[in-house]
């Protein structure tokens, strides 16, 4: 099929799609003429997974590259994949150096340990959640920091599920790319649905009727 | 202090101070001279909560102002800052009508009653949920879909000491930021443990010696 066919059957436009032909995002369709080309099947299935991954999952246009680097290079393993991924996903943080982060450094360490996860300071979890604690004890945000174990136990929770779901190994690039998706989009429906368990315990706190927490504020 | 001054204090480059003025995130110095302005302890505070929205947090530029402006509100109660704070840090998803969307709705629907939430479709986090339940369908993501309730009963435990940590009454201002960092840094917070737990999980599936998940993918 020519670009506005592609355009047409994905829902995506023919603008969009030359800008992720030229960011690498897509790769090349057949060329037919100078200034045509053919795209298939694999191409509409590889807008689908890009904008999912950037409307849906949040992610940048150079961590899609990343995570469809590996869902292409047969050299990446699954666990490979499942870290590029999170590192795509993650907040991307500056370290500070003072000792806000170094007493942060000790309660990842201490946690970790705590935990008996197998996370250095390699994991793109290890560095960001340094950050997120270093930044909160200079906001005078302790008492979310004193959270720590409170979701380290419910996302040891998720975290068996969730690789369960996505791994497999009857066929490498499928498998992958189900990793890269649960991660990206898996995150972003657990985003949701904490909007709606924490409106619904400010609702209750706040004796409000059921329809609190509009997007405008004015609930 | 002038702004230089400001810059030093809170490591925050002038030209990115400047910035957040004209963006109106920062509010103005005290005029002292037609070049020159004056800040106080109030814009170091300030430049800092920005920077850890955005930096840490994530939020857009746009975000970040719906936040700030519910701060300096006094007129926006702590439940309505907490629904403000949700819909910046939610992925701003494109609804699509499809049979995969309705599909959702019904899905998110029933979630909600059988939860026992209190979530209209006003809620920021039902929207995105119904969007990114949808688009895991079009992507054969429906493994990662049927974790709904997992992750559904993972927020419930967090979600009541998230609002129990981040509420208080004694003070509205302080209250509401504490609110706004609670969503924010919070969520990034839990987002780099589920990578470390996943990490784990998939590590110990894999065999692999504790290293895994770097960066670079090349763990």
């Amino acid at each position: 099929m020519r670009i506005g066919d592609l355009s047409r059957e994905t829902g995506v436009s023919v603008a969009s799609i030359k800008y992720y032909l030229r960011e690498g995002l897509l790769p090349p369709g057949e060329r037919t003429s100078p200034n045509q080309a053919r795209y298939d099947a694999a191409h509409a299935r590889r807008l689908r997974l890009i904008r999912a991954l950037v409307d849906v999952g949040g992610l940048s246009i150079a961590g899609t590259r990343d995570v469809l680097s590996a869902v292409d290079d047969p050299a990446v393993s699954l666990h490979d994949a499942l870290g590029t991924a999170q590192a795509a996903v993650m907040a991307r943080t500056e370290p500070v150096e003072d000792e806000a982060t170094t007493r942060a450094e000790q309660t990842v360490a201490d946690l970790v340990e705590r935990r008996g996860w197998v996370a250095s300071e390699r994991n793109p979890g290890y560095r960001t959640a340094v950050d997120v604690l270093a930044a909160l004890e200079r906001l005078g945000g302790e008492r979310v920091a004193g959270l720590l174990d409170v979701y380290a136990e419910a996302m040891d929770g998720v975290a068996a599920h969730e690789v369960a779901a996505v791994v497999d190994t009857e066929d490498r690039e499928r498998s992958v790319e189900r990793v890269v998706v649960g991660i990206a989009l898996g995150g972003a429906l657990m985003a949701a649905l904490r909007g709606m368990a924490e409106a619904t315990v400010s609702a209750r706190r706040s004796g409000l009727a059921p329809d609190p927490a509009g997007v405008t504020g004015s609930g």
